[in-house]
């Protein structure tokens, strides 16, 4: 049952107790729900409606497939600003074409994931480092911020990078609308206001911390209505305030997404990187609120019921969705038990878009831009850069790269530039391996790094530590690396290479050792292998390196400095006083 | 002086023993060199006369600035296939644009070559693999080969990859031109036996094995001459058999390379693979011939040599050029003790395009590719695809794409899927490291894997080793194992981390260390490090993950457990025998 019906694992063992707490949780998700998802929504380039139409059917969509039980799907900023960029590079805004395009997005990225999950390849998503999502996120979070100012002031304006944006707006902003502008700044005023000193006001009252912060999280609502009226008693629509205007009443539309095999081409790269990221994003909130109760969830699953959420928005009228941050924090707080609150809150929505959509036409859009800036700058993350700076620079440098990008070239080209940068710096890293010469510490079997430890060392053995796996790109290096060691010093009989840290050599490294061997042999120097790992070992065995080597492989290099040079290794042994060894000079 | 000029460091101590042994040398290489430059410019698509150009001021170039003192430069067979393949994209062969954009070519490619010399990137060289390299130079000898056996049939055919190559020719062969192939196959049969079997036939005779390889390596020269007297006698152009016809007499004309902008970036791509792909092979050379006579190569100086001689062909009517591998074997072999052997060389060949020319009218292409065949089959290698394979299946992999994408689309189509294949299987290994959980070997204070070796586990504490450095790509992978493994034995009260591998720990890898304490924490399980490097543990104590750490940083594992497990520690150093403990069962 379970194999046909993942939801089977919580439906078996429903009970009236866990309806309950999965039931408010799904009349607070909706309250919070609606405005986001006109919102976001507006932000995607689309129609509200939309927005209310991608918070049903991929709902249900996850509650059959997700393994988590807090998850809260829907459409998010993040995405939505990945939707509004992808799309309108195919098509002008309120076209058909654009929600077109927009139903192949949600389409192509829902079958992505779900081939993802068939396939078991979750784990791809961990190429997205954690200093490049925490880049995008940040820069996403500014430059989404920075495209809703247009609804605050009240002006037509475009753009999408943050120069154009911004350019935009200074060319308009003499244009600005004192009525939209004064609902705008109030909305962000009154929303920092709930987020910052009433939710601490009312804890000092004496409300819970949990009642305390989901009041906080229905200033949004408490917004919608208030401007709402605003705009009904002083007709301010007539005042030049832009309204949401007539949303259509009833259920989702069935729609089928178009099979234009150019749309689906165009839009692959963009489907696969909202995939991801939607994915990434998603994975990490329900990991962090499945750990806070003990469960796990399965990432495979996560993969099967984000792709089912995904074709379900393609095919009710949606746009690409995924889990969202503080809507799932809400939704566990406010008790969900089961993915089935998922079912009740897109439930809510229907019955809000059956019922109270006539009640959205005088909802200021300036009201929504505010909703989203309120939002979206609590995920701005300037700190990040600076911790990130202190503890790595070449993860402060993908950081950096992925931000700059985001910001002046674009979302997609932000984060694979992130991505590559990411995975050249670790090559390059590797490319250089630390190379330490070790020597005895006196007293001990222990061989520790001549620069850092005082340690005796062979007038005639020079011992070498790599701590890095041989491969490719660092492989002639280490050749010439260990080759100049050896002749830079007189008297130098043997090199013995100890490979503790090497987990791997691969057929070019190979290459590089028979070399070294064939080179330090014509020197008259021989050369041995330490502590060879058994994966290494096998491998090796499989080669003719070993015939050729002019030297052994001891297991450890206690037992190679004891064989090469049995006086130097007794003495140290010993604990006697280390002589000034050629590499101590 | 050895700054300004760096050809000084072997001209200040010049003396007559030198100077014979490299003309000598010049004198056999110049004859070898003849009918090879008039045969890889044919590859190239260019007349005859530019692979006598690029035989001249280039090698001149090298001798100023390159460091082997037995590399001979010139035109190659793999370089003049890509510059076909390049220039091929761009202009029709015979046309002057052609011409040009093989000058733009040597000219992008020596700035490049100098570029990197400057900057001291030669070791980004290193990204090419040692299995992408030689499955390349297979694939392109079996290309190459494949190409000229149009001349040998004596029909038009063309074609960039094998498939287009063998249709072409199947297309074509009815109209093969007897008298053609006769020359064709009869030099082809005498080139192959020469190699096989005069050579070994002279040393029976007595002959030194020097001497019978270089009357071996006249063996074109020989059929050079004997095929113009064949078409001159019998007057076999009036038959059919294509020849070389009418080569300008006289030096190289000056020329200077297009400065159209368009034009260059069109070849950039293609004059980078050249450069990487001809300073590769060409250091290979070098360093094997150095190492012959204990002497050392500077890879940036090979740079600056190989930059010279292509900005020097660039501007003398030639194209890219690079070291040659057997031509520079020969030219060790007979005694060239400095890059002085070149210059006379380029002299010998002046004379050759000042004086001879007019002989080269009634030169058969057939002599030519018989030639070209000859030489480039001895560069196929499948044995090392078998070689490969039994060593390391990635490696295999990445020659085996290699050598399947340069012969189905094309040279450089081949070198980046090669390239990118190795990073991505490489990238690929680390994302899955090799995670061990290991127990103490009765009697010692060593550690090792439970699954291979008999040892003692503790049944509250759980030590794991990772044969890894931690980074993003396998940071989370290794959280979920080492949770996994912890919750899924009964008793565990710690966990322990053998870091004695990992060499680096990035952000990503510290965010999941980070969280794998606060889900260990929350389990009711302490985290504990040991072995932890210097370094990375310099870089640790620039985060707080020390602060918030649940257990501590031991110094060694036997630390880690003497203070855990004192119990079970102090047994198994006694060599009790081991109990069958939970990780065991």
């Amino acid at each position: 049952m379970q194999r046909f019906l993942p939801a089977w694992s919580w439906l078996r063992d429903y009970d009236r107790s866990r309806f309950q707490g999965d039931g408010m949780a799904a009349v607070i998700v909706t309250i919070m729900l609606i405005p986001q998802s006109l919102a976001y929504a507006l932000l995607a380039g689309l129609p509200p409606e939309v927005g209310l139409y991608a918070s049903m059917l991929p709902l249900v969509g996850y509650a059959i497939f997700g393994s988590s039980n807090a998850l809260a799907v829907g459409p998010v900023a993040v995405v939505s600003l990945m939707t509004a960029a992808a799309v309108g590079e195919l098509a002008a805004v309120g076209t058909p074409e654009y929600r077109q395009a927009a139903l192949v997005l949600a389409g192509l990225s829902g079958v992505m994931l779900l081939a993802l999950g068939v396939l078991r390849l979750g784990f791809l998503a961990s190429w997205l480092s954690h200093p490049v999502i925490s880049g995008f996120i940040t820069a996403s979070g500014i430059l989404i911020a920075a495209s809703q100012l247009k609804h605050i002031l009240g002006i037509p304006a475009g753009g999408h990078t943050l120069v154009e944006i911004v350019a935009s707006l200074a060319e308009g902003i003499q244009d600005s609308n004192w009525p939209t502008l004064v609902i705008g700044v109030a909305v962000t005023a009154f929303l920092f206001w709930v987020r910052s000193r009433l939710k601490p006001f009312l804890i000092r009252l004496g409300v819970g911390v949990r009642t305390a912060d989901s009041v906080a999280k229905a200033g949004p609502v408490v917004a919608v209505i208030a401007t709402i009226l605003a705009v009904d008693l002083l007709s301010l629509d007539t005042q030049g305030v832009s309204v949401v205007g007539a949303v259509p009443q009833g259920l989702p539309p069935l729609t089928l997404p178009s099979f234009d095999l150019e749309l689906w081409r165009q839009l692959f790269v963009s489907a696969l990187l909202i995939s991801v990221i939607g994915f990434v994003e998603s994975v990490s909130v329900a990991q962090t609120l499945a750990a806070k109760r003990r469960e796990r969830i399965d990432p495979n699953r996560e993969l099967l019921g984000l792709g089912a959420a995904n074709v379900a928005a393609s095919v009710s009228g949606g746009y690409p969705v995924t889990g969202g941050f503080a809507r799932s924090v809400v939704n566990f707080d406010a008790g969900a038990r089961t993915p089935l609150a998922g079912v009740l809150t897109a439930v809510g929505i229907g019955l809000t878009a059956l019922l109270l959509t006539p009640l959205f036409h005088a909802l200021p859009k300036a009201t929504l831009a505010a909703t989203i800036i309120v939002a979206v700058l609590s995920l701005v993350d300037l700190g990040a850069l600076k911790r990130t700076w202190a503890y790595s620079k070449a993860d402060f440098a993908a950081m950096a790269a992925t931000i700059a990008l985001v910001l002046l070239v674009g979302v997609e080209a932000g984060v694979v530039a992130g991505v590559v940068l990411s995975i050249l710096l670790y090559l390059a890293r590797s490319t250089r391996p630390h190379i330490a010469i070790v020597g005895q510490v006196p007293g001990t079997h222990h061989f520790r790094n001549v620069k850092r430890h005082k340690v005796m060392t062979s007038p005639s053995v020079l011992s070498v530590r790599v701590d890095e796996s041989l491969y490719f790109a660092n492989a002639r290096y280490l050749e010439d690396r260990v080759y100049d060691e050896a002749v830079a010093q007189e008297g130098i009989r043997d090199v013995v290479l100890i490979c503790a840290a090497v987990n791997g050599i691969d057929a070019s490294a190979l290459e590089s050792l028979e070399a070294l061997n064939e080179r330090l042999k014509a020197a008259g120097v021989r050369f041995h292998l330490s502590e060879v790992k058994g994966p290494v070992m096998d491998r090796l065995k499989r080669s003719h390196f070993l015939d050729d080597l002019t030297g052994k492989v001891f297991l450890s290099q206690w037992d190679a400095m004891a064989a090469l040079d049995p006086e130097t290794t007794r003495a140290a042994e010993a604990g006697e006083r280390p002589a000034l060894s050629a590499a101590a000079l």
